[in-house]
């Protein structure tokens, strides 16, 4: 495995970013056309709350091992976020309140780790967002090298250092840099398209008619019986 | 598989649902003898402190595939809470803000779901109840019919309309409706027994001696010993 | 299996006790040495924000049946944290507001058990904190013995009565007896040694130069590459 | 919950009952047209190769109790599967080679338990066929009543005494005794089907073509191109 | 955590070890009154068929590291199991043929190991049997210390060098060096108790009547119907 | 969403492609300086004994639709391996024999796939060799596209067109197409470096010393005792 650390990251525009955390992960997945970029439901905001979006920068680290994520650290800058993998599975508690003094200190908006993080309560206090697998207090080491702006995959999907990442209580999504432009205009546009749909559905409109399901479900085939014995 | 709707489903009194919703889980599970009547552990509220009852109306959707939940939603009414059960273990986002609208609008209670939900964020806000297997933003598709108010089994619970369904903090019960006044007769019976036990054991008196148990316990052979060298 | 109650335990000192407590299972974690004292990441708090130690009195239950929890209860006083394991793996409700009025009265501080709880609600209303492997209001019978007061192993960790154990929102951590001087004196230490470098990490110094970790990485062979394609 | 023994458990057909075995558990799921009969993919053969169909006795016990398989037997007799279901998640060994040794005297074909089984070995030097969700030497007692006969969730399946249970190294599938004609008809209709099917496809022709899905994949917008970049 | 190799390990009596091979894990576990010595059940064989029974030699590990198994191997001589724990959940494979090959040559007679272990053809080819989590071709590196011959947690069981292991197709079980004599007097019995029992369950006799099972159930309230309704 | 069939993915030369199926796939991983290029561990053979090697097509699907299998099929030419992603976890058993007839006639080695499959008993007597997440008759519908021949993430792996994967009992490795001539340099360097190995570990030479791996253990701090108390 290459063990480097590349220092050139791109970075997306923070105004474009910034949108993205308004629009939240729900609807940046949809907008990305259903993409498989999604991190696997296990992945769960350590407090409650935060809805985030930032530029990637990618750390690979080895099981109980966080000696990387200080190497990551000096290559974050304000507006990024940290998207860490391991090369298996892992639990430990790679992160805790030190490291996120420090990335705080730099600007950077949050924590993604497929693995353990500790010291949640302070996380909670500090405010600064963390998504992970687990909470767990075990402590790491620092004796193997990984690599720092590579192309990862965390939680199932593809990272690369310059996508976005877009973090808030539904999980974490993915937008790859070269999609990002297509995504947002998608976004906005069922934006606007869910607005009104609410509100129909609030006065009693059903999505049946709301979505014009009908003929579809008939053609389908689907019955409409008063008994399971009529069926 | 027969893929129907049965539209005369029956529903309970809701005078008697109301009262489950008071018992809570934890008493409706004992009241019916610990009967086989609830769900497995995974299924969590979204939000915690709610705490409903309601008749079942069942919804048996596909994988990835949210069509019969909006199918569901007119077979719905006040009083109701909608149980979701699918085909195969699956996790994706079937559920979000725009179907709790318009739940919400025909007076639904809450939602039992055992897939994924998301919108997590704007559910609780909304203040409408949701038990899930997952959290989960991914997008599902309407492709595949299923079936509306037949037998299900969800979280490993034979549910089938007209039951009475309670959830709150401890998880999700079921009441058969052939059981209902049986239970019910159970639960006040319990709660009764329980309100005085709570103030003998806060006033330190042990559930050994509550319950008479020592007596079982020496049968049993249960031996005192000062020190493990001695037993 | 010995199925006895060991009704000597020994206790440690409360004040001491109480300083760990203040320390957080993180630090004593660190403190120990990372020894294999963690329970495993799935012992979640019922609530979070409880910080909890104090002296271990064991019980050991078999699946489905909380008989030995009320003997335990017997067993317990003020200062004390009822660890609770099973023979296999089980998350039925074996603990509830009953049981834990019972130990409030008693003085205990709190239970940890790796097995289901169940009245998730009124524990946090009663403020008792429990760490447990599920929340289930599965219920249990009393017909089988176990032991009080025996060595166990719970969520992964050997634990003896008369070992210190601490918990809090990272989990739960213990100290075997042999070793509280030591793990105390470790903690002391890391802890004044610690709060200097959260003001430096909120400066902006980097923990690759705080902790002078640059030589070995360069000796480990890390590379730092403007571009990929240089690796 | 009512513990009880029911007696006069219908029977199906041997003649029928052996045809599904015949015809193994995908056939049979798909002949039911896939309705939601087959239990979870965790149930597995403890050894590989037998296929077995019969009629099915229920079984519902307690975790780490096998009180009711002795009952169990004495209700079983030549042609059926027993089919065993617990009232919580539980993996503890409650079978082996002294059950299997007297449900093969009575002519039993097999075990289907969501729990643990142990002397895996025997069993399969006995040739008796298992389907469990985990082997395990755990120990159980003979303490606490569940029922036979009464209708169960098995590992995610609806199961009612009288069924057809279908078990092969697929996992296992169940029949309702009300579907049984009619499965077994479509069961027929999709063999004869399938023979001709598989010498074309050997032969080379696409299931493409054989099924004729290239007008379908056209409508729904499939796109054929060069490279990545056309597309 | 204390990073020692314990050179003086105890053994227990070949004589004896060999019987514990013979009788089996199941009649082991059994032996020992169902004590919670039993592995978890993922502890599963590399291949099947093998039934062995050794001393033990502990190595507790960090994850992604087998430099202690390397320093385990010395410590093991003729007769030894070699059982590894590891500080947390890990799968990576930490032992293959290479390994499997030293300690063949030294007599050792098997390994358990809580993580994973690759190279399974070449295993099961030598004939050197494994229990292990998983099968994993992750390769490790050789960075932290562990210890050899201290006292350890194994897939939940506490083990203790010169404790005897028994490992077959139903999993692993651990006699504590102190009940060693008590276990197999106990085993004894058992079987000689069993051998009769096959027999006569051989010949239609059910356990009912073989163990008298009849007052206890009807004591307990067991209530044979006819029909499901008459209960 | 792109849902697109790329038909012009390149392929890798077979006669290298075939060095690697000797090779296995822990050689491969380690030659590959243990890259994170190694599918998670529940991904086994449906049948034990295989070992292929093969250049790599992709589909990528919807839960329980196996549509894109279909058409993935016509892209597969002899030498290939095909790999199957789902946009979710899902175990339905998207593949069977009619597939593996199809497949085997096109000269495809096998199938990668993070999924259920079926039929389990005949891919093992036709001899198509599969690793799968899980076994299940589970069937699935053919209505949602995905694509064909795109990057994508299996079982923790990125995986593209053209890349080689390598399959046996150890479980599956990907080598990207850019990485190949390096890493069969660097396989064949450490099998000759093995072999002699083999030769002296299995003479009595310890990996201690064969690596000489004392000084650094000792410069770790590794210390002797001759019991634990020596400490």
């Amino acid at each position: 495995m290459k063990t480097v650390v590349v220092t050139s990251n791109p970075r997306a525009d923070l105004k474009i970013v910034d949108r993205f955390a308004t629009l939240g992960v729900a609807t940046t997945h949809e907008a990305s056309g259903r993409a498989p970029n999604l991190m696997k439901a296990y992945m769960r905001p350590v407090w409650p709350g935060a809805s985030i979006a930032g530029t990637v920068v990618t750390a690979l680290t080895q099981p109980g091992d966080n000696w990387m994520i200080h190497v990551a650290a000096e290559q974050c800058r304000a507006g990024d976020v940290l998207v860490v993998a391991c090369t298996t599975d892992n639990t430990d508690g790679m992160f805790g309140d030190l490291l996120a003094t420090s990335l705080k200190a730099r600007g950077v908006r949050g924590l993604v780790i497929d693995a353990g993080v500790r010291d949640a309560a302070v996380l909670r206090e500090m405010g600064f967002p963390v998504w992970s697998r687990a909470i767990s207090a075990r402590g790491t080491v620092k004796s193997t090298l990984g690599s720092i702006n590579v192309p990862i995959v965390c939680a199932g999907v593809a990272v690369r250092p310059g996508d976005i990442v877009v973090a808030d209580d539904d999980g974490v999504v993915v937008v790859p840099a070269a999609d990002i432009a297509e995504t947002l205009a998608a976004a906005d546009k069922r934006q606007a398209n869910e607005a009104g749909k609410r509100e129909k559905l609030a006065a009693g409109v059903l999505g049946l008619d709301l979505y014009d399901m009908r003929p579809a479900l008939e053609k389908a085939g689907l019955r409409y019986v008063e008994k399971l014995g009529d069926a």
